[in-house]
């Protein structure tokens, strides 16, 4: 991209309304269609400014606090990569795993985190009902701490996956998407097919597929949810995601078929998660540490899941889709069969052939990660790019 | 600030008389007087500078090093911070917290992680007898590093909480009254309580009211020790305090009555620690892994400990202070009672007014931290930040 | 060194047949002669550069990720040491030790890691005949990903340790010796013995032998290995090693003797290490997890080690070589009789004699690591040297 084109770029941001400044970002549906967008542009803005060898550091001091409340290495990647991008450092913040700190301790241990910080990113995804509650905590202990005059400014607090929402991983996703259909508008009408596929393994969290109908629902896709009887989401993101389709001019559909689901589809994610009962069910044997509670709720989980061995994104299943030629997508890893499982989501000469999309596809969760730490603590993000693109300053001398 | 305000605040420095230029800052009682002012001159003078946008990085590559031989999540933050805003790159060396290096270890260790080395921050609080020493230890391998050629520079050993001092606490209290207080001059003869108050925990360190009682009688003020029978500090800590308050024009006691203390103080500090003895049989118990043992301690310490519940900084306590309206103090977290504990430290409700105040008192550490390394490494401190305050780099694009 | 002797030595590269770009640093002889010396030259210029108080950042921002299969204190702080000083900012990959990640697992995650990144730093030298494979698995995993379009550039691969060659040791230790024989051409036919030493622990690594036999007979020196019967190292290295010293007009011996090796030697490096079928027989124990059977290994191997007591660099040995006065080395930390064992590789005083130059010898290495990087990524070495020079950005305003 040269400069003009960058410009251009950048200036997609003048006339749209952002609201985002001292702000968090938890949920996609809490933020403005204009907002969301925003993010796409300052995400390419900053991709394209790497690229071409443009610094885009906004800071040459500041801490961006890590609170992983689950193993990650991608995410933990793509936050710590984002944060560099824009020049701050990484402190990590362990809290160990088994327990959720609340109230005095919350408020404490966000203002004592946060003198010299610029941002949080917090994933908390185990607990269903509690993580997305914590962020918020975290988030008022913060609005008190600059209330207070204890903070001489407000960190932004990124959800890098809760019990209900992974934005970072939806809008990388739709990203991906934008560009691989001719922008948002071209999204309009495609019919992605959202879907459990089994898995020999339980408890994966439910906050994937609630971002991704929940995002894609408000782009006036044609969005079907597919899953065997049981294995229900949250049933309040069902419900918005149905509304949100609605008014956008698109649709939501619920079925109990994978076939139904990948019939005609644009796009299809097929992915494993646990049911919301489950989730529920874990909820009290995680915090008491009950390990034969939460071995025999596996086993059942793993007998039950085995009835539905044949939700496999399959060279059949993918036949039933637009011309046999969906993309395929998959926030990974993927459980392949005969690869990672002897019987898993996808097989393996499909997700063979998708592989080089489903990286590209990760590839954007490092710069919406650094679009949402900017829009959140700038006053004028494209006056900021802008900034950046005349500064001109080289990222790498070599 | 103004630009004018901070090169006043900046010129503070001139006729000071400063030597520390390549060494450490291991106890407060070691800095000539005005070097503690020269040290609050510059975390003032840094935080000034950063809130005005100013960009404080000293270093365009550098490593500090952190050495935490105890759990720490607000001292870790804090040192990781005052780094990052001088633009150090913190690592961690971590040894295992059971066993003390001694001799060649240390030796060698310390040169292997000093050759791009500026800094080397320590807590080893929890060995009685041996964190001054091992720090001085590390003190002393450096010097001969240095002589022998090996490192190109002496990296300052900061004490990030040993057995016997905390300064980067007992400094950061100190610049939090001082502002509060009307400058170190406000200070003289004003009445510090530190007392013992009730935990239901056992084995905290001795550092902080040795500190607060070390530094506090520097100034002139009218210090207070007070703790049940038997709670002891170490005893030449107490000794040194009693010197330096008949030096200084100030006044020391001890007692062993918190009423005695609150009464007519301008501030308190009730704080748990463990008795010194205790400390002194923890650690041969320690060393030798022995739980059995350390949990045998820790039964009859709680049961002595739950002897002296009455020493609970309450609202009627806090009456009998000056106007009922003495600043308190503590270094977080403190043991509230009935919110992180039954019965503790401090009432909720007095907690509760204060929390802001405590909050603000922990803003200074990593000011102060920064501060002590920039003292220890520049030759001309005053030059320094006058050179960052007129080159004027932005810290923040945004 | 002054501006002009510094353009002198960066001059030094000029002529240099380097082809290292977008490639990796895995093996010694895997590099021609020309890429040795400029390795070395890149890493004299970045210490005198660094000395100068001149800014080696070439990025203002980037990842150097970090996998350590192995625990590590001081390969771990010179790679960050490294790391920093180019300006790249270090993330840790911890897959967990007991594993090594196959296939599928290793392209992912590869990638995965690498969008924003210039360097990837693996430690892997437990299993034999897995470490350098794992490493040629990431390599081949970046260059699709490079191939796809997925990954911007193409990180470089430094190998911080495999069970092959450890060449920031032995790149590092052989920059010391040319600074102590007036450059590599003074090292031509100086005798340098590469022997076992006793030590009363076992498992050690045949990296570093291997990486300095591997080295040497490439500098048309008088190599001498000694190691009682069945210490071998792995035989193809040895192999290789006799041919190299064929070629670059050296000698190649190899002897069941100490004192045979000592004799008339210029350089001495006796290291412990465990035979190449007891580290073979290891790596099935390892994988399945089989202590009782390391166990059983680690006391028969104990058991035979200390038939060869007498294989310590003592004083009388220390007579045998040239003048008495042969350069003592060793990677550190050294097993040293009567102060960190019983009975060691070394007599206290011959180690207390050396103890400066072995520091020394490995003040070398975090230099040694940033030219690997340099070399790997930049297109023009001397011209970046060269701008850096003129440049004259300070690293440190104190």
């Amino acid at each position: 991209m040269n400069q003009k084109e960058l410009g251009a770029l950048i200036d997609g941001l003048a006339g749209k309304k952002i609201d985002m400044l001292g702000k968090d970002f938890l949920l996609t549906w809490e933020k403005s269609r204009d907002e969301i967008e925003a993010t796409f542009i300052v995400a390419d803005a900053l991709r394209a400014l790497r690229d071409s060898n443009v610094s885009t550091r906004l800071w040459d001091s500041g801490i961006a606090v890590s609170n992983f409340r689950d193993n990650s290495t991608r995410t933990r990647f793509s936050y710590a990569s984002a944060c560099d991008l824009l020049g701050l450092y990484v402190q990590d913040l362990d809290e160990g795993k088994s327990q959720i700190a609340h109230g005095e301790t919350v408020r404490e241990t966000a203002n004592m985190i946060s003198f010299l910080t610029e941002a949080v990113g917090i994933r908390d995804d185990m607990y269903l009902g509690e993580g997305d509650t914590y962020q918020r905590e975290v988030a008022k202990s913060l609005d008190e701490g600059v209330k207070a005059g204890v903070l001489p400014s407000r960190p932004a607090v990124i959800n890098l996956q809760s019990d209900i929402d992974h934005p970072t991983q939806s809008m990388a996703d739709f990203l991906h998407l934008s560009h691989r259909f001719g922008g948002l508008e071209g999204l309009k009408g495609k019919k992605i097919a959202m879907t459990w596929a089994y898995s020999p393994s339980y408890g994966k969290p439910l906050s994937v597929p609630q971002g991704i109908i929940g995002l894609a629902t408000r782009l006036g896709m044609d969005v079907v949810l597919a899953h065997p009887e049981g294995y229900d989401l949250i049933p309040e993101v069902v419900e918005l995601s149905k509304k949100q389709a609605a008014a956008s001019g698109g649709k939501f559909s619920h079925v109990n078929s994978m076939d139904e689901a990948f019939k005609g589809a644009d796009i299809v994610y097929p992915k494993s998660w646990a049911p919301f009962s489950v989730m529920q069910q874990r909820v009290p044997l995680l915090h008491a540490n009950d390990s034969a509670g939460l071995k025999d709720l596996e086993k059942k989980c793993l007998e039950n899941n085995a009835r539905f061995k044949d939700w496999e994104c399959t060279e059949e299943k993918m036949k039933l889709t637009k011309n046999g030629k969906a993309l395929y997508m998959h926030c990974l890893p993927a459980d392949i069969t005969d690869v990672s499982c002897k019987a898993g989501e996808v097989a393996a000469s499909v997700f063979d052939r998708y592989r080089d999309e489903t990286y590209m596809e990760a590839s954007y969760k490092p710069y919406i990660i650094a679009a949402m730490i900017l829009l959140c603590k700038s006053k004028d993000p494209r006056a900021t790019l802008k900034g950046l693109l005349e500064a001109g300053k080289k990222r790498s001398l070599i």
